[in-house]
Order: C-alpha cells, then sequence, then structure tokens
C-alpha cells in the first residue's frame, strides 16, 4: 500500500488523455501530471533535443517521490524513455509497448500514425518485431494532427478531410492501426468514420491495465476509497489552456501550476 | 561605414522571409539569423514566456556586436521589443511597426491576421491607431496558419480551404489586411486569390527599407560590394530543417549552426 503519487510527463497536454484512462482503472492513485507547454510540439523536434526535455521533466518529477512514472507521450517515450529508466530507481513506463502489445493480439499487418519525430524512431515496428518477428507493419507520419486537436477542431469538416488524406496513404492489407500519439484519441471517432473496418488501438486503457498490474505485484496500490487528488503542472499557460485541458481530460481540470523546466539542470 | 553584422532573431524559420527581403534591400551586410526551433511556435504561448524567450535571444544575439537587431517574428515584436530594447545599446526594431505605418498608407478599415498571442497582445491596432486616431482595425487570429507554411503545404487545397474559412471573416468594410505573421507571406498567392480586391501587407519590404535609412543615418551600411555573409543559427535541427529553410529563405540555405538558448541566463 503506498500513497505515492504516480508521475506522468507529457510534451503538452495531449497525454491528459493517458490521464483519463489511468484515472478510470485506478479512481484511488494520485496522479501528478507535467506538461511542457512551454516547448510543446515535441513531435518536429530532434531526438537529442526530445531527449534533453525528457530527462529534466524526470528530474522534476523526482523530487514527488513517485512510485511510478509513465512518459504519455509517444515521441518521448521513443526517444526518452532508456535514458529515464537509468535516471530513476521505481518503474517508468512508456505508452510504445503498450499499444503495440495490444495491437498484435488484434492481428497484423498493422498502421502506426504518429509525428514526424515518432514515425522517424522506428520505435514500433522494433517493439513489434520484437513481440512477432514476421508482423508486418506501415508507419505513417501525421504531423498536422497535434495542431488540429490542440486547435480543439475535434469535430470538423477539415480535420476531417485532412484525416481522410492521411488515411487514404494506409495499404490496403492493413488490419489494426496503433494511435501513436496521445492527441489523436480525441480524433477517434473521425478516424472510424472513415475506416469502420479497421481496428483502431489506443493505448490509454492497456496501459493503464499494465499500471495496475506492476503497482499490484509491488504491493504498491493505493488502498483508499477516496478520489486520488490530480495536480496538474505546465511549463506555460496561455488563456485557453484551463478550458482544453478538460476536454482532453474529460473533466473539469484543477487548477494548473507553472513550473520551469529549464533550470533543472 | 560598418561590417558589424545585423542580427534578426524569429521563433522558428518563418523568420527567413524577412531575411530575404532584407538582403533584397541591402545585399551587401552580413546576416546573422538566430531561430528558436527548439522551443517554436510561440504563438500559442504566453506573454511572461514569449517575452523570457525573447530576452535570452537577445542576450546571446548581443554577443557578436551587432549594429542593429530585428525581431523577425510578431509574436516576439508585440511581447518582447521593450524589454530587448532596454537591454540593447543599438537600435532593435520589430515588425510590426513597419507592417502597420506600410498598411495605413493604403487606408482603413484594416484587418490584421495572426497568432492568437498577436492577437490577444493588441499591438497592431494601437500602434495604428497611434499613426491614425480614427483608423477602424479588426484583428483576427488564424492559429492553424503557421502550422501549415511548417508543414511546407503552401500549395495546397487543404490550405485554401482553411485560409478561406479564416478570410471569410473579415468584414466586407475592410480594404487592407496586415500579414501579422512572418509565416504568412509564403500564403500570401492562396490570400490573393481568395481576396484579390484587398491590399495584403508583408512588413518584410518596408521594414527593410527602415533598416537601410537608419543605417544609412548612422553612416554604418556596409560599402563593401561583395554579397554579405549569412549565418543560420537554431536551437534544433531536425530532418527538414535546411530543405525548408531554404524554402522560406528563397535561396539555398547554408548550413545550420546548432545552440543553446536555456543556458544564456
Amino acid at each position: 500500500m503506498s500513497t505515492a503519487p504516480i508521475v506522468i510527463f507529457d510534451s503538452g497536454i495531449g497525454g491528459l488523455t493517458v490521464v483519463q484512462a489511468v484515472r478510470e482503472a485506478l479512481p484511488f492513485e494520485n496522479i501528478i501530471y507535467l506538461g511542457d507547454t512551454a516547448r510543446v510540439p515535441y513531435g518536429t523536434k530532434s531526438a537529442a533535443t526530445i531527449e534533453r526535455y525528457a530527462l529534466q521533466a524526470g528530474e522534476l518529477l523526482k523530487k514527488f517521490h513517485p512510485k511510478l512514472m509513465i512518459v504519455a507521450c509517444n515521441t518521448a517515450s521513443a526517444y526518452g524513455l532508456d535514458p529515464l529508466r537509468l535516471q530513476c530507481s521505481f518503474p517508468v513506463l512508456g505508452v510504445i509497448e503498450s499499444g503495440a502489445k495490444a495491437a498484435q493480439i488484434y492481428g497484423g499487418p498493422i498502421a502506426i500514425l504518429g509525428t514526424r519525430a515518432t514515425v522517424a524512431s522506428q520505435v514500433y515496428p522494433t517493439v513489434l518485431s520484437q513481440l512477432n518477428p514476421s508482423i508486418e507493419t506501415f508507419a505513417l507520419a501525421c504531423p498536422l494532427l497535434v495542431s488540429l486537436a490542440e486547435e480543439g477542431w475535434w469535430e470538423d469538416p477539415i480535420t476531417e478531410e485532412i484525416c481522410r488524406r492521411y488515411i487514404s496513404e494506409i495499404p490496403s492489407s492493413i488490419k489494426t492501426v496503433i494511435l501513436g500519439c496521445t492527441h489523436y484519441p480525441v480524433l477517434l471517432p473521425i478516424f472510424k468514420r472513415i475506416r469502420p473496418d479497421l481496428v483502431w488501438v489506443d493505448s490509454g486503457a492497456p496501459l493503464s491495465r499494465e499500471v495496475k498490474n506492476i503497482l499490484s505485484q509491488q504491493a504498491a496500490l493505493n488502498n483508499s476509497r477516496e478520489t486520488g487528488a490530480l495536480r496538474l503542472l505546465v511549463t506555460d499557460q496561455n488563456s485557453r489552456l484551463q478550458e482544453l485541458a478538460s476536454k482532453f481530460l474529460g473533466e473539469p481540470a484543477p487548477s494548473v501550476e507553472l513550473i520551469n523546466l529549464e533550470k533543472v539542470f
């Protein structure tokens, strides 16, 4: 039994879709979320910069003595997970392995939609081929979708047209698609409308089950029967943040707290 | 006569449209450009964060002993110009005053297209009303256009549709439109196609004339008859940067040099 928090890190506020999934599976856990909104997006940036940003976030979050860390950003998971694990004495989970495992159960060939950096990292094809060496994969960069999701254009004809253009590039053999970016779940209704025949996999739910298993094995679940506390730390707060955070979180977001990551090291 | 460089600062590489205009007007000047590509975009971020980023850039660029600084980003001009001027002993020019002065000559009512942060700053209406207290203005945030321009979708039906949606909000009384973001000049062919009846004002050319006047008055023009050197400093270099930089610059871009702004202060 542990009341220590789960810390969740993302490049911005898209990772709140992961917080939503974790809170559904583990409602009694205390969660501290950190969104690097002063430097969002990560998906257009280089490997070295993304790794540095992830390590700065990890350094800050360690100060809360967490029992587990989730990197709720595919791009940061792709480049920052191994260095973060070296830095931390508690479990550090990314979103990629959970998504890959879940997709693999539905069967291939599997397509992965992600940011340009996530696709360039080749991390999904690598993880999937470790799970199943004969699986076929196809990765597709969809760089405009983060901007559209952050704009709040979730049900919009233009967003649908852009999604349609990206999705038209998915080969006809594909059976399963991984949403390889934590912003994309909010666009799932559009994706399903365009290709209802595909299985669309979001890593939020499988990741939450994995977190529950790990904490359960370590006897580290919070046995309180009160809803866990949720704190939102951000590196920049613009006027729309509070409203948009509630939208991604699926419930009214607590007031955000402003912090600076540049000075961490 | 001075061979000292003109330093030009932008949130990313959109400001290379300003470099192009300056090099056309002042081909013999040495230019050092700094694009904060590790933290781009600025237009979605808060006033305090934008000001800090601008001051860090200014601190770094002072080390080159420039004769003049241009803030080639409307958002950074809106929030960072006054603090930068306090920090510098040489002229610091933004893009806003030049654009406003040029637009004012064409006559109002004037619309301003910009990022959310630039529009929220009210800087264009304020400057325009100082130039002409009776002028009517209308400011419109077009937040997706930076992403589309950086994506390279400059002549694309989806970009045109998004532009059409934004531009449809311009009131019918408007005569002149200021491109209040250094990314937008690359979308000018689309804007003109949608509304050929409007005067579209880009601050690049009027700003360059102003720079020429100031340096001329200070007898600080470079009288060399060799094409000036151009250095490109960036805070992050992804795989597409070099190609995209050439596109914005309108000529093959020199190899970029990577620097870190976070440690400046």
